[in-house]
């Protein structure tokens, strides 16, 4: 049974503070309910309007109707089923050769993305400043699409990190090395910024490397782009040069 | 004076059918207001908290307050005005070498954001499927960034315009030629799906060629990555072939 007390728990893990609190976190639709069963998480209960479509799960199902899932969802068109999960405190792994670093990435969309981008270019770590978005917010998982399952994604003073790392710290900017131009290393931090203010200045005098993506439109008053737009544009130049390496 | 009334209308105008109704739309925040003002939009009213950070528009302004701001707002954080303008019907320019071609493009986020990588781009024209997300959802204006006044997006019927058009058309899907290993023609139509379906089959026949994004990642659950992102790394592809022949 769905209690009210339990909607008011379920509906509080929107926030960090109650994630924290409850030590739960929600994922959303069986796609995603069905990998997360077979990862490392250990999922609690599942609330469903279909329970006949997860026979995967040996765990606590409970049948909502869908005007209860509404309740629940974080969702404008919520699925099928919002699984209960428990949090996971993510490991450094200090032997990543291609990382991903975000200097206060604030929008949970944008890491959700950054996230899904990693996955789909192999990139196993993303470390994150202390201060970016979180990593459990509803908002993050979902539009990660199931990728937060397979993307180590941790949060460390980046100023320490990166002074301590042997790979080449290469930073995105509105100034620089123009990224087609460039020849990424074999290891690299790639290093993104906060969507309003870039790079902090004391990460930016780390840098070995600023790439920026040229503008090709005339206008001046053409805003940036979107970071994780920009990521993609970046990580598709960083792996077009080890597809030439490989057909050489 | 902001009256009632007016909170009643301006809050619609995240509905298409009020935004045609009254054949208005809301922009917000200075930056982009400034930037309106120097377009061939013409705005109605500014709504501010602020009215002495608006001396560039002579037209008319009302002071509210930051509540009454709150009110009218589609963001969650505010900025410090909102302006009031009139639609304008964008006209189909044939004359294009260059643009996007979105057959369902959903969310308006992914549209606003797209306006804006064709922007920086210097792509000057988008052709969305009459089914597309509207151009003047206050999502899409805001994730444009302002971009959305130098992007001619239009809303065609795209079997028809795809038929008549002398470009290559260039779609993008989960299989095909390798975006990395292709040589763009100088003029394109550069064709995206919808997030969840892809290319429809009537617009899939007509393509001249069909590209992917290797994957690089070894699982395979990972979802294909999300529209804006793909987009940019196609762009960013295309552009680079470019630049390459200019160094020629």
């Amino acid at each position: 049974m769905l209690t009210a007390h339990s909607v008011k728990i379920l509906k509080s893990l929107d926030q960090k503070k109650f994630r924290q609190k409850y030590n739960l976190f929600l994922v959303e639709g069986n796609k995603i309910i069905k990998e997360l069963a077979n990862s490392d998480y250990e999922t609690q209960e599942i609330f469903s309007t279909n329970p006949e479509s997860l026979s995967f799960f040996k765990g606590k199902i409970t049948e909502i109707s869908p005007e209860q899932l509404r309740k629940i969802s974080f969702l404008k068109t919520p699925k099928d089923s919002v699984a209960v999960c428990k949090l996971r405190k993510n490991a450094l792994n200090k032997d990543i050769s291609r990382q991903l670093i975000l200097d206060g990435i604030q929008d949970p969309g944008n890491l959700g993305t950054m996230i899904r981008l990693a996955d789909w270019f192999g990139i196993r770590q993303i470390v994150c400043s202390e201060d970016t978005a979180d990593f459990y917010n509803p908002k993050v998982v979902q539009a990660s699409m199931g990728s937060f399952l397979r993307v180590n994604v941790v949060y460390e003073n980046l100023e320490h990190f990166l002074k301590n790392s042997a790979r080449k710290n290469i930073g995105t900017d509105m100034s620089g090395t123009s990224v087609f131009k460039f020849n990424f290393p074999e290891k690299f931090n790639l290093i993104f910024g906060n969507e309003g203010n870039g790079i902090r200045p004391n990460i930016e005098k780390l840098l070995d490397e600023k790439l920026t993506i040229p503008r090709f439109g005339k206008h001046q008053f053409t805003e940036s782009l979107n970071v994780s737009v920009a990521a993609g544009i970046v990580l598709g130049q960083a792996f077009l040069g080890s597809l030439l390496l490989i057909n050489k």
